[in-house]
């Protein structure tokens, strides 16, 4: 579709639509009638299909603390969406296109985006505070009485209509369900990338990973599609062990369940010494350094994939560090975006990695106060909130 | 050669020859007629041509303490030799052979030997203790009294003669000069295979270095060998930055000429935001933090290589492991001795190695003590003891 024959009736002007708003920490969203202003430079429209919500929605849900809080904010960062217009200086995307907007930026001109070795763009990372990538604080969304709502990480979705700069944007296929391709905007990816481009688990290997949520359970989902003989989950719930089983958990350990035994003791009881692979997907230091001693001398491998509260220090045994283990920190599965989600779509098309086990509920926008609930709640992995519902 | 035309006069008998002795932690050697018995099964007798010496063996000299500190015992564990006579069992070595021991072993048959991933053989490290591999304080040594004398990590090389582990043995081409193929028993091999096979440095890249000793200066020619555009030395000894030049070393840091700043903060300030790989091959914690913090976001790796004098543990920060930063640590460069060390010996050959610079002095077996001080004193990398002079 040429630009010029544009379908949107609103090209270039500001479009009214629905959004769920975040007035104050951890109150209820409202959802009003906001103004979405056109796409600036290198920014694209989009009309948001549908979104789901995870973890760290519900964290800057509850942050009260400046700067990370900001009120009033549009949250919502796993969603899939539909290029209503283009701004200036946008190639690679039109409108009609199927696009995943993602947190985490890929420039596609820094060292780093040029690297195979790293994800982390060096350009554009480590901003938490910006509403727009190249402007700022400048904002594309105003309430009804004209005042800026802020974004959230580039993203925002929980609005029938967003902007996101082409930094943060990937076209994907539309063989795809959509609300399939929402998972791989965020906790899905980490997993399943952390699991096939961080750690690199190989047939026959054994796996163990802290917290059952939706990031462990990808872990695990990776693992089992990479062929993993044992497949250990850690986690509080025991109702996880019944929910882990389809993505491939093979065993499981209730911490509460072992007394004074630390849960590497037990890993390595069951494994003949320990794992060769561990992922922490919780974000507690001592889980970490327990994630780091499960695993096996001279080869182990531990990936950290949660965010510790206030970036305190793990403390790891030089000499089991000597002893050939290795322990990274991944953000995003380490995966470039606009490569490597497209590269996890064709092998869901491929049946290779089943995403369908992640949705747990789907509901219409407007009970988006019920899908918070649910997270928060533990009752479900994923919930799949329609825009069009 | 048939096992049964023996060439050595020896073979299935005692030898008596000289070795130097260590009778007291800290005392001079003292060179001694001892006995060397046959080798038992899996065992080899070799004639040693050379040896070197290496730091462990002026920590073990000094040590007073147990378990670990025993005496008499003949130190020593980088050499060259040849196939005096072999135990039952023995297969892959005949007389004549030119043999380096390696204080590393490899049984070639557990689930660690047969896994490309580790060289932390699981049926036999970790024994700091026994004498000889499979016969534990049975020991192939005797001085004039009859009394037991201790092996050394199963090599014991400061002896015209000693009995080695197959495990421990690793049969190299006669091309190779034999006092440089000694340096490929342990801290050279260590240094560049920490380069090669565990950072896995490529062209281009940027390196920083924690301790210009032999290992640190072998990191840095494994460095160079693979083409990194920066390779800075880190050494509180400022003619180190001359020493570590024909290594490869570019750049320079004294810790004691940066005043309040901290070493990683110089070092990211040198590379546009940080190097590529660090390695720390001095044994500090406080060296392991700098050199980890030393390295790029998003893909910086370090690998640690000094053993700390007591195990203490290493602090890092999570948020800087989560922004996509590896550690690991690695003994014997993640080598598998009887696989990689001829790798190493084809690589010398084919002249992509510089090894020759690591021998600064050669001097005749009765002058050890003089190589020990050398090598206390830092007036050394490697002294050459010929065994014939
Ligand atoms: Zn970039
Ligand atoms: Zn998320
Ligand atoms: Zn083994
Ligand atoms: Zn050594």
């Amino acid at each position: 579709m040429d630009k010029t024959s544009s379908l949107s009736i609103n090209e270039g002007k500001p479009i009214r639509c629905k959004a769920a708003i975040c007035r104050k920490a951890g109150e209820a969203l409202v959802i009003e009638e906001i103004q979405v202003d056109p796409p600036q430079a290198y920014e694209v429209r989009i009309k948001i299909l549908c979104t789901s919500l995870c973890h760290s929605d519900v964290t800057f849900w509850k942050l009260d603390s400046e700067p990370l809080a900001r009120f009033p904010r549009i949250l919502g960062h796993e969603a899939v969406g539909v290029v209503e217009s283009i701004g200036e200086n946008v190639d690679g995307f039109k409108q009609g296109d199927v696009v995943l907007p993602v947190f985490h930026p890929q420039c596609e001109e820094c060292k780093d985006c040029k690297s195979s070795k790293s994800n982390w763009c060096a350009k554009y990372t480590d901003d938490f505070l910006s509403n727009t990538r190249r402007y700022g604080m400048s904002s594309r969304f105003k309430d009804s009485t004209g005042q800026d709502i802020h974004h959230f990480i580039f993203v925002s979705s929980f609005s029938e209509y967003t902007v996101v700069d082409i930094a943060h944007l990937v076209k994907i296929s539309d063989e795809i369900p959509v609300h399939i391709a929402a998972l791989l905007a965020c906790g899905v990816s980490t997993g399943v990338g952390a699991a096939w481009k961080v750690a690199d688990v190989e047939e026959g290997s054994t796996v163990a990973i802290f917290g059952l949520g939706a990031v462990g359970l990808a872990v695990a989902e990776g693992a089992r599609a990479r062929g993993a003989a044992k497949i250990i989950g850690v986690d509080l719930n025991p109702d996880k062990f019944e929910i882990g089983k389809p993505f491939g958990i093979t065993d499981f350990i209730n911490p509460a369940s072992i007394g004074e035994t630390k849960i590497s003791e037990v890993i390595k009881e069951m494994t003949e010494g320990g794992v060769d692979y561990s992922f922490e997907c919780i974000g507690l230091t001592s889980l970490m350094e327990e994630a780091f001693n499960s695993t096996r001398t001279g080869s182990g491998k531990t990936v950290i994939l949660g965010m510790t509260k206030d970036g305190f220090p793990i403390s790891l045994g030089s000499y089991e560090l000597l002893r050939g283990r290795s322990i990274c920190g991944t953000l995003f599965g380490g995966l470039k975006p606009k490569h490597d989600i497209p590269m996890l779509v064709d092998r869901y098309l491929k049946k290779e990695l089943n995403l369908n086990g992640f949705i747990t509920h789907e509901l219409g926008f407007g009970e988006i106060n019920k899908a918070f609930d649910l997270l928060v709640e533990g009752k479900s992995i994923r919930c799949i909130l329609w825009m069009d519902k």
